[in-house]
């Protein structure tokens, strides 16, 4: 391995305190699996009767653990979650899948359920196979050390090459009561040897039934961690998953069947705030960040299109080299509209840095004053705000400059 | 400006000696529009009943300069071609057209056509008011120096931060008559300050009516530049266009009408051959090359899924970078194919490293040795074969590493 990352200049002062969600427990091991001297692996243990839902890579080569999820998320019932840092379990070929049912039928003797029931993520190198004799024999032992305040340790023992550990928590009301929702989730921070994976976890009280929370859950990730790109690379690991175990209604909590149940809109705002928080906070931590990006596209034909167009600008390598040096290059960002194949009319097009119009009409603005913008950029955290003039259509993405600390970070040779 | 890029290693020793084309003259001069004490402007002037066929960015806010060419391509008439570098004259609102019509009119006095007939192509900073005021008069003295033997002039002239000129010529047999086919272009290497626009101009005597040369130059461009991809960007001013004056005939060469006629066969293998060596000229003049890298893919579901997945490897930050640190990181290649969406087979897909196979039916091969793939790795030109196995479907695509030279291009200041 290379020398460790240096910490991003975004990291958060600290880890928030999160309060208890019932229903959920966490224990952590130093399995050894790639790492020294650290957490590798976590294992969640849920009340029984807890629903999940949740949103998977849509790589065409995803890993076998991406393989068992989709097939659990199906029943939509999960007693247990497995992750482990260090080895992906990616192109592992029929192994892959042989680890994870042994892995699966460990963890579910363990905490007593079926093994479909058990949801396993890995995240690290791609190609090695991984080895469950390495952890599996220890599931039994942290079922039974499962606690319910682990979340810092949680939180830390899913990182590989983060250079800060990502938890947020939020409350909602559900038909008066109020509910917990926490979460945490790995990053764009992978020195080696392959990809920034993004894993996320969230945890509920709330009463849902898994078809409604899968609505809340895919629509929420669209506009969160669908709207954040590092390097425009997909992940064969990507996973989101949300578990609710509904101990909320022994409170009486109503349960919901429906997405559609009005009764749930606070619970979907509070789901959606803290997964942007996440989402933010990955994009925080991107390879060699220097400068974090918000872009903010209006008036494209819809939402979809909106989205597109800000990806475009957010994958650039030349507009996040020019961030990267500070440059208002404009220009760059005009390109990089025109590239995303979405309806645009050059003679509409508006662009802003901040509150500074730059180009307007499909042209410089008769204002741009390139001492302002040259000092705007040099904020650490940069608005590009780009009108299409032609829809209602919008959308926001985060993403971070690129700078010669991706190029130190992922041309480092694995060794 | 920043300090100029150091050479691509990848540069040839020197330009070749191309013979002269029947009906095509050119004259060059230095203007002043950005750089000083180098050419900039370049006019190209072809005899009477010359034709022209090409292929323009699909850049949705291309530039003033390529709207003008789409609509004379439609009739497919072609007297002149004016070229000036060091301003794109994209983004410029009405005032583009207007510079354009300025330059097409002095054109057309100059070498006595229609406006019409009057091609035109700018690169350099994008979004600036480009002056027609600081060439157009110079193309009136300009017409009557063209000279038919000024190709490594012209090939100089449409730079802008290429570290070397591109040039090539070839030579095919139309019904027993040899014709000439030379061609030059400019690409990746702009500094400052926008990107990598690609303009390339192709000159024949061959007698070739404009809708059968647009259907061989639209297939042989998806073959050869539309497969070089440097950082995945696209210009808004990306330009390629073929002019054939038909001077053979007067030494008894057919006349073509249509694409299908057989005797255009040899003429057409020649032009895509040169289009192929002039689309790899580019790529190793990529921003801060120090590897260049074909991507091989076969077994996929059709030619276009091929190229799809070729350009999705080709584009990813992540095996560029690996490759510049002499990474055999196969596990980002299996990414890259994963997120091109284009079908794929986990357990069928393999990976080659020039002739190593390095992974097989979705694992690592078993006779996988890292010595011998860190030796291959250290070769200033890779090869990546992927078989997908899965179909006939079969594509090359070139592009080179992403090193702390593209870093330093790019992220440099305008100023």
């Amino acid at each position: 391995m290379g020398k460790p990352a240096p910490p991003s200049p975004f990291a958060p002062a600290s880890l928030p305190d999160v309060p208890l969600v019932p229903g959920v427990r966490f224990a952590t091991a130093e399995a050894g699996i790639r790492y020294q001297g650290r957490t590798d692996l976590l294992l969640g243990v849920f009340a029984p009767g807890t629903e999940v839902a949740g949103v998977l890579t849509r790589s065409k080569t995803r890993s076998a653990p991406v393989d068992w999820c989709a097939i659990g998320l199906r029943d939509g019932k999960a007693r247990a979650l497995v992750v482990n840092s260090g080895n992906a379990n990616a192109f592992t070929g029929k192994k892959g899948m042989e680890t994870v049912v042994i892995t699966a039928d460990a963890a579910a003797a363990a905490v007593g359920c079926p093994p479909g029931e058990v949801f396993i993520a890995s995240t690290g190198v791609i190609g090695e196979p991984l080895d469950a004799g390495k952890f599996a024999h220890l599931l039994g032992k942290l079922a039974g050390e499962a606690k319910a305040d682990a979340w810092h340790a949680a939180a830390r023992a899913v990182m590989t090459t983060d250079t800060f550990p990502k938890l947020a928590t939020r409350t909602a009301k559900i038909g008066g009561v109020e509910v917990v929702i926490n979460g945490f989730c790995k990053g764009a921070g992978m020195i080696q040897p392959d990809m920034a994976t993004m894993l996320c976890f969230v945890f509920t009280d709330a009463p849902i039934a898994a078809p409604a929370l899968q609505t809340l859950v895919a629509d929420s990730a669209d506009r969160t961690f669908n709207c954040v790109t590092i390097d425009g690379d997909t992940s064969t690991s990507d996973t989101l998953l949300v578990f609710a175990t509904g101990e909320a209604e022994k409170r009486d909590c109503p349960r919901i069947a429906e997405p559609t149940d009005p009764r749930i809109a606070d619970f979907a705002a509070a789901l959606h705030s803290l997964l942007r928080e996440l989402a933010i906070l990955v994009a925080k931590d991107g390879e060699g960040i220097t400068k974090f990006v918000t872009i903010e596209v209006e008036g494209a034909e819809d939402d979809r299109a909106a989205r597109r167009i800000g990806l475009a600008i957010g994958n650039s390598p030349l507009v996040k080299t020019a961030i990267a040096g500070g440059d208002a290059n404009w220009g760059r960002v005009v390109m990089a509209v025109g590239k995303a194949g979405e309806a645009a009319d050059r003679d509409k097009l508006s662009i802003r840095f901040g509150d500074i119009l730059v180009a307007h009409e499909g042209e410089r603005a008769p204002t741009y004053r390139e001492e302002e913008v040259a000092l705007y950029m040099q904020r650490p955290e940069i608005v590009l705000r780009v009108d299409l003039g032609i829809g209602d259509g919008r959308a926001t993405v985060w993403t971070c400059d690129l700078t010669h600390g991706y190029i130190d970070i992922n041309a480092d040779y694995r060794s």
